[in-house]
């Protein structure tokens, strides 16, 4: 008896919400399996945010699906039948099965992890929590912005997949926890299951009230999945020096436009960037020093351009933007000097 | 005989270019001196772009200049006579002096610095490549994002005060450094004089070619001074895990509209942000097992909603951005599971 294996195969690129006008539902058979094969029964999909990026023909971290081809996601699978001394009938195994029921596997294929036949936890738990969110957020608040004890820590899409764990993490850790979702009973959720300190509503006329009175002493952290306006709030509530692991934002990833901001290649090519300023360097000795004795050694060359006249200060300063000098532009007022 | 001191005073806010008339020019007597006072007279004005912000009526990390206050600027003055101890007439004094021909000082003024009389450097040098302006490329080089020998950085503005310090850095640091700079003129400097590997003009009709055949192993570190058009060009030739110092955004400087980007609030709180993929950590036992454990002591509550039916992927999956559900969303596709 041979197996039918159905397939969702991207058609097309939906512009917007994706619909079953996209894929192409093929049905074939299972192939049989050679040597060092397993065949796995596809048990649940992870529905991600990504699985959208995914579909859209921009540059990004993972190749986009080309049409024709499986719809990528990630999945929980069980081993049915196995060629391979390295899995048994009966295995779980997670990793990426696309929108498809059966998936052929060589077990010298990579990004699969094998899980005993009862992992003891709700197999849609061990794709949620246990699974790739979880360890998300957990990376996220421990090691790209870790969050201390008694920082203020906001969450974006709390009580989404990522963000659930994240703020929970976050009080575990700790931090006092502010997270923000759309509508009272997510709010709700947030605070009274999550304990969660506070939440607060972007969908309200006043959510960035709303969002001042609930960080009151600034944001330390903030754990952002959502982009565009929701993070322009945040961002304003930032202490100086404040971290922002940047997850996801979702905001922009349904649109067929170009997203709202630019912080998505951040995401894609995982860049850091701190801003700063030289006033936050009270002790200079160290760097001026440096400084003065490569310029004795030639090592380093400066150029200085020098207007004159007190007066003239105003039309000066736009030479700095004209671009008509080079190296440092001052201004003599003393004429003596 | 009493002094004249002329005062450049705001009068009104430019929108543009920066005019007289934007300024009252004010001339008024020296007061005398109070005990622990001196008094500098201004020699030379460091003409810096971020003078132009403090003209704006926007949140920035200091307080914008006010209408009626002589405008802020950095200086270099020297002491013609003190009733201080700790300052002797001739001496050097680096500080904010404002667009002033003489300052009153008290000396336990914070943010000054007293230089002997000679300082044995020419005096726009110290202003420039040995004050503000080389101190801050100094740090982005070594503290905010540190370049390692063999990385390519990128510098914008590279032919400017920050600029044109930060890139040599990188070269005593062993780095393969690019510089950007508008014009043909200023592109053979960088290259010529202070021995860049490339430069690229960024007013070439082929700027993002020559940038891309400029940095064709990626650039590591981006020395940021420019922001928009030309910092989406640099972030574009990033290679993956690029570090980003970010000094300054001057092409919305002189704007009277809001900036054409997002990361102003970076340099003005001093904020980093780290964007990151899960698939970077491959091995993730760590962070399963302390989530597991959590789940089981009741630390970390979960919750997931499942869908069913492998057909159903395609629009199950847009209530992801529909905020239909909570926690994770998973599709069952074997209805036994």
């Amino acid at each position: 008896m041979s197996l039918l294996n159905r397939q969702l195969r991207l058609k097309s690129r939906p512009d917007g919400l994706v619909g079953r006008e996209h894929f192409d539902l093929v049905e074939q058979p299972v192939p049989e399996l050679g040597e060092g094969e397993i065949l796995l029964r596809v048990l649940y999909l992870s529905m991600d945010p990504t699985n959208r990026v995914w579909m859209r023909d921009i540059p990004q971290y993972l190749p986009p699906v080309a049409i024709g081809e499986v719809m990528r996601a990630l999945g929980l699978g069980r081993v049915v039948k196995s060629r391979s001394p390295h899995y048994h009938e009966g295995d779980l195994v997670q990793g990426i099965t696309g929108w498809q029921d059966y998936l052929v596997l060589h077990d010298s294929a990579k990004g699969y992890v094998r899980l005993p036949a009862d992992p003891g936890i709700p197999l849609p738990t061990l794709l949620g929590a246990a699974g790739m969110s979880g360890v998300t957020a957990y990376y996220g608040m421990t090691d790209i912005a870790p969050v201390q004890p008694g920082e203020t820590l906001v969450v974006s899409a709390a009580a989404g997949s990522v963000g659930s764990i994240a703020g929970q993490i976050g009080k575990i850790r700790g931090a006092r926890v502010v997270g923000i979702a759309g509508g009272a009973d997510k709010c709700h959720y947030l605070v009274d299951e999550l304990r969660f300190d506070a939440a607060v509503d972007y969908k309200a006329d006043d959510f960035k009230q709303q969002l001042k009175a609930a960080t009151s002493d600034g944001v330390h952290v903030n754990f952002e999945n959502v982009g565009g306006e929701v993070m322009r709030a945040v961002l304003s509530r930032m202490v100086i020096g404040g971290r922002i692991a940047l997850c996801g934002l979702i905001s922009g990833y349904n649109s067929g436009e170009k997203p709202s901001d630019d912080y998505g290649i951040f995401v894609m090519k995982r860049l850091s960037m701190r801003g700063f300023l030289v006033l936050d360097y009270t002790k200079t000795k160290e760097a001026v020093h440096a400084i003065t004795g490569w310029i004795r050694e030639g090592k380093l060359k400066t150029e200085e351009t020098v207007a004159e006249g007190l007066e003239n200060a105003p039309v000066v300063l736009n030479r700095l933007f004209d671009g008509s000098h080079r190296g440092k532009l001052v201004l003599r007022v003393d004429a003596q000097a």
